[in-house]
């Protein structure tokens, strides 16, 4: 991957910078950004991390976490430079108004904004991560332990920890240099994949008890009866809905999760070349071909239909 | 991994081989059986594998596997060398009363007999996989796109594709290796993660709805009758020992199969350095320090008990 020369020059010429990552950041966006921010230390830059929303707890293991604020403060003064990561736009990062003489955009989703005064937007990246590590490396920069880790999580959280489609031979290369650079794989997989609450577990049971199969749909639901019988929380039904797709049959997966107003918020995750984005849009939702959401109300059961007669009309599964 | 001489000798001297694996054949077994099988055939030699059981469906899309028999014949007439594969001991590969001129044992399971007249154990090795791959290479025979496919296979079955504690650099490199000569990380993944019969998927619920922790030790089980009525078997068990250890607090997970005539086949799963290998041995079984098994009789309460007053006995679980 070859880095932009102008992502470059910004890098070197500017000595105060303020990351920020998207809104609810994942792993991709967390890493990227402790790396990229240890990196530009070690070149004597100043550096600070902003996040709108707290880290996730399964992310706290990182070296350096503690450094991510969730307040900006007032940037006029020495006038940093901001560096969006992992998202394109000031919005998606829920940055408010406020101003940077110079902005940089260093993202692998398709850009949807046409922010800032350096977009480096590689969409075939399969991760942010794997982005910031080209920086580093033609930086001439050493990647430490920390830098190893963090980079490490960026990319499995991104790939599935090498699952997805986009493990290439690339991606593997970098996994390789960053354990001999100090990364744990092992460790790491622990502490993101197998650090669930028992509470979350069993919310995740009695999920998985309700599920129902039509058309090649595998619909399931939590209730706000279920979140409150196990004391969890909406942030712990993440990541329920891709689980039924290890079926061979299901090419949707649908998680109907009760919200206030008698209302459920549906997720949707899906196979290979079935697009669920165009279904999430007939409802008013949207978002990814695999992976994309809305909110419908009324009861479950008419919603359950809705849905499926909606994959109907729009979509042949085969 | 340094391959020794005698093994290398034995391969190059002989002619005709049986390759035979476990019984209830994982993807380490069945990937390493098919990737020597392809190499000593391109060295011009006859191959025979053998499997007491039938192949796993979600192994059925690697190139050569209706190679795989279930039956070995009358080996006598030409006298075939006997290779067993990811296991030691004749009797754990289903082996009758067949005799062979020769034999090897090619091995990673901590618990040896003494059986082969050369047994290449090296019990630090993440996966048989490994060691045929240092086979294949010391043997100067070019990895195929056929052989990739089956060494990647074993490689992510034994390391839980990346994510277990014996994912080394060493691991990554070769995954690195096996990819740059065509093995494909993301289909590999899809066809062995999601190809799941919806029975399959039907017996993992009633299985998780099973679900008991006592000191840390999270208990399931499957009796013949969830298999009977989900219309399943005991390959479709496979990896169920591993899903409850996504809990923080657990750190063995325990997987109780009934099995002909009033006994339990228990499938232990560990965290980090808890050693469940030395548990399986107090019951007369054996494993790896994370995966590790034993049989044992009776009713499944008294076998629960059984199994925690041992775990207290001889671990300390923080």
């Amino acid at each position: 991957m070859k880095v932009p020369k102008g992502v470059l020059s910004a890098l070197k010429e500017e000595e105060r910078f303020v990351l920020a990552v998207h809104v609810n950041p994942d792993g991709d966006a967390i890493g990227s950004a402790l790396a990229l921010s240890f990196a530009l230390e070690s070149l004597g830059k100043e550096t600070l991390i902003y996040s709108k929303d707290p880290i996730p707890p399964q992310y706290t293991f990182l070296p350096g976490h503690e450094k991510i604020g969730t307040e900006i403060g007032n940037t006029d003064k020495n006038s940093p430079a901001l560096i969006l990561l992992d998202c394109n736009s000031p919005e998606r990062a829920g940055l408010g108004k406020v101003w940077f003489r110079r902005s940089l955009v260093i993202d692998h989703h398709k850009t949807e904004s046409d922010f800032g005064d350096l977009a480096w937007i590689e969409s075939e990246a399969a991760a942010t991560g794997m982005m910031v590590y080209s920086i580093i490396k033609t930086l001439g920069v050493k990647i430490t332990r920390e830098m190893a880790f963090s980079l490490y999580t960026a990319i499995c959280i991104d790939t599935g920890t090498f699952r997805y489609l986009n493990t290439s031979a690339e991606v593997i290369s970098v996994a390789l240099d960053l354990v001999k650079s100090g990364a744990e794989p092992g460790t790491i997989a622990s502490r993101l994949y197998e650090t669930w609450r028992e509470a979350r577990f069993k919310l995740l049971i009695m999920t998985l008890n309700t599920l129902e199969i039509r058309s090649k749909v595998a619909m399931t639901h939590v209730t706000k009866e279920m979140m409150r019988r196990t004391g969890t929380n909406a942030n712990d039904t993440e990541n329920f809905s891709s689980i039924p797709r290890i079926m061979e049959t299901v090419k949707i997966s649908a998680l109907f999760r009760e919200v206030p107003g008698k209302a459920w918020k549906v997720s949707l995750r899906s196979k290979g070349e079935v697009d669920v984005a165009c279904i999430a849009e007939k409802f008013g939702g949207g978002g990814h071909k695999n992976a994309a959401g809305f909110q419908i109300e009324g009861d479950l059961q008419p919603a359950k239909r809705a849905l499926i007669a909606t994959v109907r009309k729009c979509l042949v599964l085969k």
